[in-house]
């Protein structure tokens, strides 16, 4: 069945580490995940082998052709016609994506999160609404060494070869840039609760208008 | 009489031709002027006597000390405890202080808008939201010379002198890193109607909660 409405769709990006997953966290708990389809950019990584490489070693997962951006574009736009949409799932451990899918039924907003979603001009064409969280390159390299040693076993030294290699460089060439085509900048991410208020009651005066 | 709860300070920051002034205007539509007690920080100019001198010729109107923010704070803090305060009257065309003041009374949301508003910690302290308006240097010098030639009558020279001896150094020395201390940036100013709706919403929601 179709929705009644046009749903809204909120884009949030920003670096990694920025506390754009956070925000979103904030959203989802705010205005009720039962009001919200939540897509994360992440979802639709290519398989391991098409994952572009960094001097034929690294596998370059900041590049935007890591990802598969056409068929999130085709998700969202089926979500926009009030229709339910099938979702890729991803193995993060084998870099693979499943035989299966998830099927998500429409939702009166449409939360879409990751690093690199307003770099691509046919998704960033979608947003109502772009949110872009901006947190200093120190805090944002830091919460993701600890990050990636605390939950994946990583050491020191291989995250900061990432991060020097390929994580930075794709920072100041895709997602830094794309700040320019932001609504609103977020500064400091999940922490920032005055900011998370606003979104809130921007999203929840958006749902009251739509059951009008 | 006292107002029956604390009003919520907004502060609106952002350099010269950024746009924070439409935006504060808007809001003003949106919420409704007789809900807002406004407070432009020019209107605290000291008498031009007073002002810094840049290399003994120019007057600085960009540095902090070209301002009276002592009794800007007084105001806001009577205005805070729910009381009426008197407001200084300036004329911009002799440049000095008035010898009367503008009595305003409390009111729920007090505005407060100016360039160096969050460069001033004694300021910044008070206020609940503060929104930085962040548009590029170049369209916010073009805006600046076309108003200062068409409504004040000046050369181009006199404008570009200015903005280069005093303007745009103060704008790096105190409006550019007080952006740090913004709970949320809005680019572009008076044309981003997303981010102006976002902000709108979260004050008629803060005064729905105080009418509760």
């Amino acid at each position: 069945m179709a929705a009644q409405h046009r749903p809204i769709t909120i884009g949030v990006a920003g670096g990694t580490g920025s506390g754009k997953t956070t925000i979103s966290n904030a959203l989802l708990t705010r205005v009720g995940e039962h009001h919200i389809a939540y897509l994360p950019h992440d979802t639709y990584y290519k398989d391991i082998i098409h994952i572009p490489l960094y001097e034929g070693r690294i596998r370059n997962f900041d590049h935007p052709d890591a990802l598969d951006t056409h068929l999130m574009v085709a998700n969202i736009e089926e979500l926009q016609t009030g229709r339910s949409t099938e979702i890729p799932v991803y193995d993060f451990r084998e870099h693979k994506r499943l035989p299966y899918t998830h099927t998500m039924g429409p939702q009166p907003i449409i939360l879409v999160e990751g690093i690199l979603i307003f770099a691509e001009p046919e998704l960033r064409k979608l947003f109502d609404v772009k949110i872009f969280v901006d947190t200093d390159s120190d805090v944002r390299f830091i919460r993701r060494l600890q990050r990636d040693i605390a939950e994946r076993g990583r050491t020191a030294e291989s995250v900061i070869e990432q991060y020097l290699k390929t994580v930075r460089p794709m920072h100041l060439q895709f997602v830094e840039p794309s700040k320019r085509y932001a609504d609103i900048i977020i500064p400091e991410g999940g922490f920032n609760t005055v900011a998370i208020d606003m979104v809130a009651d921007r999203i929840r005066t958006m749902l009251q208008n739509q059951e009008r």
